[in-house]
């Protein structure tokens, strides 16, 4: 195999869509946040393109016993209203420096061959602590974003985030803005240690205000529940072995 | 060197062959599998490649004196009975990611050159605790193979192995797949801490089946008794020493 | 993207500059001098080319929202007297060595493309302990420039540095050297623990006498004491806990 | 540069010289043994070639202020008596896996370029413990080999070197083995803990056997007894600290 592989799955005509990325990262905000947006709009959605490629983990996944190659799917949705989307989900990242370079420029690629100038990364910013009010933070390549972005509820902060954003979100913006891509990442606050259902609703409720579409988020609600019962049991049993509150520091990643 | 040098030591004409790949993994279930098989078969079978890629470790084998420079390779059986075999062993997997995707792809090029479009992996999954019946676990490229393999003892679960298939024997079912190369993965139960000849002998009794082939196992089963007596004085050591059953925790890897 | 995309910001004719590199290392010493060099000379500096790499990390960095894609920058300096200067900064090193191979031919490209027979890298160079008086360590590529270099008061030791200079500052000299550059590296000592513009200082002393440029040291000098105060509050904090002198081991590399 | 950037010093007519290969390692037996043989024909001997590569470290050494980009060296050696040799020589080893395959290929190029179809490469064995009768265990390329070799001195072991023989010294026998050369491994004991001078002498006297040439080990047995100096004053030390004998566990690699 090539250092890439793409198989064009089928070819559809987009009327200036919006790239949306959604791959695993802190809090698995970007990908709970993409894969919902695929269950909610699966009727308007066609697989377009598979990226295979040496920069993926050498494995397949194994589902009720039959297997797939580890890739990337990348999804036209065409909705009776609202924007043309181009969704971007799968189960790894690249697993070199390099490799996020090689992986999102072809990501860019195609993005490009489906006509899209506009690009949204989705992702989570660790606090450290758990969280109440689900703030969305956000990193955009032009100035001229950001009243539009303020407006549908993204706070841009001083120092945030600290390090920069890495990986194929923090890339998608500043290989994007390369090739003329108007792009903003956009962060939902997350304690860091479990999936976050909660941070992935806040983001698309921002998107959903850009995008102008709706969304109903019954089914990440109800992973969100789950979740929630997954801490209080936790919570519980660290009260029965200590007889008294746990601190962040008794949470380890829960997914 | 190229990143591939594959000797052709032999051309054959085989029929419809099917490859078997079993390099070092969990338990060395895979290798001892066909390594036994190559025993089994050497009358009928032929040293046909040996492939040498930078994607090794940078290493020679000293045996008695003599250096070989580590490779794959691929033997030729065409027994009187039963399906034509291409067997792949060897003494190590690639060192990095990228190397199982170069060095998998080139072992399918070898494949279909000499005819072949059925694939086993044979390998081991890793349980964590001392077994007294060995199961086989499978993963297959396709749903149509399921009812042949579940007849020959293979058992499909919902849930295994947990984190897919990883290495070689993960890519060339992912990367077969996409060649059209019908493909299983033959998982032998195994404690994950011992090199398991008995495990082997599992996951080659599903192969007799499936290839209707007939194997004698006495020398695995030798084997297999070595490492009984290897566990045995490791249990006694340990029972001298605490006066209390070994848990699985005090058994190292032992090859 | 390729391994390297060089945007060529603007061109300039420069007489005969001398090539000055300020990449992050120990005690940030050539970053913090040469990002000094280019606020004492912002009125008389251009910037010309902007280096990124797939060598780099894969990441934006943000400020106030706005993401920029990591990359060196070199800046052209023509003042009205002294010596005209091509500077290169950034926020990272290659992430590989292969990397600091490509990344220093890459600014040796530059630097020839613009007229450039002689460089500067910029560093410090570990002690391990707190410094009052910092001493600029040299190396050189040839013999010839010990005189000059030792009368602007660097020193030139036996055995410093003792392991060699890695990293794109050892490389300049090195792969300059074989493409005709006469350069040196100007080491200033730093403890190692923290971000040391008064040794940056030092440093840009040594220049100012080999280019015979002259420099103001305010800001420089403000930064220096922001650190002493940071220095006088952990020595407070430990005194507290301890009630006696910190050694250099309760010190922490601070920035 | 490129992976590879050769710098042909100097030609020279040589009658079917011997490669002689002692780059750092175990003990750094190979590199003291082939040093020692470039002083003593330091009257007879030529540098002939220069081998950088973005495979050594990204790294220059310093000696006296004056920088030297890492490189490996292969010198010429028309001695008036005995075998023409050629002595690689360097301070690096490649810094990956396939690093040490491109540089082992570009050291066979260079020796067939001399006419060379003979190599031996010089190494350490660790064993350990502090030894007394130094051995020299050797390895391999063809068995015709053996018969001269054990006359030489060498010994063939059975299961040794037990996980074979890795880097530039295992691919100079498993490179040069496919292009035609016969190589063997002379490895002296060490103990693995200390650069050890009586174990390169104990290497060079076999090879004065093989290649008929005469050697003098003056200044191998100074070097030889600084060790022992170093070993007393670290024994003296352990002693007075502990008022026992040091194990082998009290030492710590000491170059």
């Amino acid at each position: 195999m090539d250092e890439l592989d793409i198989d064009a799955v089928a070819e559809l005509d987009l009327d200036d869509p919006v790239f949306v990325e959604g791959l695993p990262g802190v809090g698995h905000v970007g990908k709970l946040a993409v894969d919902h947006l695929l269950e909610e709009l699966e009727g308007e959605s066609t697989l377009v393109r598979r990226v295979y490629s040496r920069e993926f983990p050498p494995q397949v996944t194994v589902e009720d016993g039959v297997s797939e190659l580890t890739c990337a799917e990348i999804y036209a949705v065409s909705p009776p209203e609202g924007r043309d989307l181009l969704l971007l989900t799968g189960d790894h990242q690249a697993q070199t420096n390099d490799g996020h370079y090689v992986l999102t420029s072809a990501f860019l690629d195609i993005a490009e061959e489906f006509g899209a100038s506009e690009a949204f990364a989705l992702g989570g910013i660790p606090t450290g602590e758990l969280i109440d009010e689900y703030a969305v933070v956000g990193a955009m390549t032009e100035e001229s974003m950001r009243e539009d972005l303020e407006e549908a509820g993204v706070e841009f902060r001083e120092d945030e985030p600290a390090g920069g954003i890495v990986g194929v979100s923090g890339l998608l913006l500043g290989l994007g803005a390369r090739r003329g891509f108007e792009s903003a990442c956009l962060m939902g606050e997350t304690s860091g240690y479990l999936v976050d259902p909660k941070s992935a609703r806040a983001v698309l409720e921002v998107l959903e205000e850009v995008l102008e579409i709706e969304l109903d988020y019954e089914t990440l609600d109800e992973r969100a529940e789950e979740m929630e019962d997954v801490i209080g049991k936790i919570q519980e049993m660290e009260q029965q072995q200590q007889m008294d509150v746990p601190t962040d520091d008794d949470l380890r990643y829960i997914g």
